[in-house]
């Protein structure tokens, strides 16, 4: 096809849908390594981790091997509500820009939980039903994952439990409502509710939490309670798995249109959203199929790619949680308030960490101001309000396509616009009243966070 | 097609979307009565209404016979942003309510100004920029049509002044920074900026505004300023053609998948969202091609339709717009603080109410607890959290198919879902706590308001 009539947005029919989830890891010659129980320090046991999650979940996540795993056909049905998600060809981008390179992004914005966070909670919600639990216990930042959770559990009829870091409870009132509109409990984190909450209260004082935090009050009320298992919105293999979705549809699309990307970029925070738009694309690039640039964009105030060492480190700031070897800032490393709730954690998928460390991707940190001046030229022509998530990967494609621009060159662009950003409007007055400030970690902070890394 | 393998989505394709609007007025044979100058009570010329209205769209108001008018290239071009929007097939809630009957729903809620008001903001906004202006003023309820219109503004580089109902901006507080985002001014109405809102503030001090209101603020700025053109997002027959691409389209996707539906309901406020979902079913039913059931459903707090007279009646509360010949419960009736700002109008599109006159559509007014009640029915089964005012049409479509299951019948229903709830999460908070009320006005209260309309 002419790389002018590109529609401006390209849906697959649901015949054309992908009904398996794509395992990257099954393409990787040196897989991720092993989870440690945070007991023992010995690679963790199925049997071990049943305790926390559920058990096909526990199966999804030990697997590095099958390459693709069928998507059960209740999830199939749910996908329907708000998938596919449009491939969009962003030619007002391009005009605003003046630039030759070809912008697509993938838009997953276009459902209630306002992210691509739906498409791994809907599965996991549809296992922990037909393993017969009662409910979920989850933490959320933004609170897109508790959005997507809360409206799983709904459908599904589980009880949902999530623990909100206290910034963004705070920053973010409504999410609070829309969770309960679809009948979640909802609990400002560190909260006084748990062992690890009480404690984190005690030792940070007036401290406005991480994903951290509220990741270890969530394992503690799920083993807790009876018939309770404890649910991931990202950093999980299983999480990426089921994210493969976004990147089979857009790999899907672009093979109907005939188009191939040269860039691929997409926000970094645990790595669900990066990690399941890259999938069949570097799977190609594992296999020496194609090549393609990966960029992962972190806030240059949580910068675990680009400031982060690559070493075995807690996943939860209480020590509940399996060890993964991954790029982190340690896990006492509370990033400061930034708009991007999202994006506020200390570590990293292992999978892309590992990726990243054989350099199959590139990694580049962003300041908020300049993230929020992209995601308003953006909204301004393209006409949707983008998360401060996602605009993380709007300003480095703008800076791509301003490259491409200054070199002269065609190349084809393709970021991950993950969600919108209607709940994020007190970010966006700081940003219109001129108000907004940048954050940094000094190298004394990270110091003393990686002082504190597990000596394995 | 057979009924059960009808997808979820239907989407039309680029090349199927309608080129241009349909005026169903040329297929009236007793056409809606003529606007009134205000001061000589004489229907009222173009030239008058060019001092307020742009050139274009004062051609369109005036034009009741041409039934085809071409959608301008750049305004197709925009459209292609969130348009085609999606015919959905509610598999889900039909399952969760037992019904034989087969719901359908045209989802309007996929853009950032969160409703179907964008399809004529482009419009307006092309034609004044087209025309040269510098800008254009507003009012706006629920902030729907106001952020419809910055981000029209936006893309073609006008200045936008909006005044919003003050009940709406105290209860959304962040659609304003929606609308700062893209660029506009907007002001809480009623205002001490203009005349006739220093006199509404007196006659009525704390009033929380209307859109009667409102209107008149906005047209007393246009008229006060060079270069400045006043435009409106529900009432007058240029907006239900802008709108008619609703109908167009989910008559496209129908037609395309072989169906034909037996009721339509949309909610009525001004009647822009149900102008223009009905527009070419209608046109087919005045042309004695085709029976449907057509239902308007507005708030029982604010019953033109059901409660209103058939009357010559400002549009505004100053008394500075023309008169129309309308559904009304009186320029003076200002409705209860009710959660549904879009639909607190106290007047009713000319041609709706000509063609519920003349019988060829039904009404129903429903109360806000139970309006929310469906809302969240809705939502918890189809994924979508709906606004307030489609949720109107949400309890309509509800009791339809109920009544569907009582009386076993399999019709075919489709509904308008306007626009999305995201903004609307202080509605949805108190309807969680159990503390929404529901307002009628009493008889005495409209019977002074009636007292109050012009002899004409």
């Amino acid at each position: 096809m002419n790389n002018d009539s590109i529609p401006y947005k390209t849906y697959l029919t649901e015949a054309e849908v992908p009904t398996a989830w794509y395992n990257l890891r099954a393409d990787m010659q040196k897989k991720p390594a092993p989870l440690l129980n945070p007991g023992t320090l010995q690679p963790v046991t199925a049997e071990e981790l049943e305790h926390v999650f559920c058990t096909e979940l526990v199966k999804q996540e030990l697997d590095d091997t099958t390459p693709f795993i069928p998507i059960p056909d209740e999830v199939q049905k749910f996908y329907r509500m708000f998938r596919p998600s449009p491939l969009i060809r962003a030619y007002f981008l391009e005009r605003a820009l003046g630039t030759p390179a070809k912008i697509y992004y993938k838009f997953e914005g276009n459902n209630t939980s306002g992210s691509h966070k739906l498409n791994s909670a809907v599965a996991q919600a549809y296992y922990a039903k037909a393993q017969g639990l009662k409910g979920v216990t989850t933490e959320t930042g933004a609170g897109q994952w508790g959005t997507a959770l809360s409206m799983a559990c709904a459908f599904f009829g589980l009880d949902c439990q999530v623990y909100m870091v206290k910034c963004s409870y705070e920053q973010k009132p409504f999410r609070r409502e829309v969770m309960r509109t679809y009948g979640a409990n909802v609990t400002p984190s560190p909260s006084m509710k748990t062992n690890v909450g009480r404690a984190i209260n005690a030792a940070h004082p007036g401290t406005t939490g991480s994903l951290g935090c509220a990741i270890s009050e969530a394992v503690e009320a799920a083993v807790s309670q009876e018939g309770y298992r404890y649910v991931l919105g990202s950093v999980l293999a299983q999480v990426l798995l089921h994210q493969s979705i976004i990147g089979l549809e857009a790999k899907a699309a672009f093979d109907k249109l005939g188009v191939k990307p040269d860039v691929i970029i997409g926000c970094a925070g645990g790595g669900s959203n990066l990690g399941g738009l890259i999938a069949p694309f570097m799977g190609e690039k594992l296999r020496g199929e194609a090549d393609y640039r990966i960029i992962a964009v972190e806030p240059a105030s949580c910068p675990s790619f680009t400031r982060g060492r690559y070493a075995y480190d807690f996943c939860d700031t209480g020590k509940v949680c399996p060890l993964q070897k991954m790029y982190t800032l340690g896990h006492d490393f509370i990033p400061s308030a930034s708009h991007a709730g999202g994006l506020r954690y200390h570590g990293m998928s292992a999978t892309l960490s590992e990726l990243y460390d054989q350099k199959m991707m590139e990694a580049r940190a962003v300041e908020q101001t300049s993230v929020f001046a992209a995601a308003e030229q953006f909204a301004r022509v393209e006409g949707i309000l983008p998360a401060p998530e996602s605009s993380h990967a709007i300003r480095a494609a703008i800076d791509e396509a301003l490259r491409c621009k200054a070199e002269g060159k065609e190349e084809t662009i393709l970021f991950g616009l993950t969600g919108t950003g209607y709940f994020d409007m007190v970010a966006y007055e700081k940003f219109n009243d001129g108000s907004m400030c940048d954050y940094l970690p000094t190298d004394a902070d990270l110091a003393a966070s990686f002082a504190k890394l597990p000596k394995v």
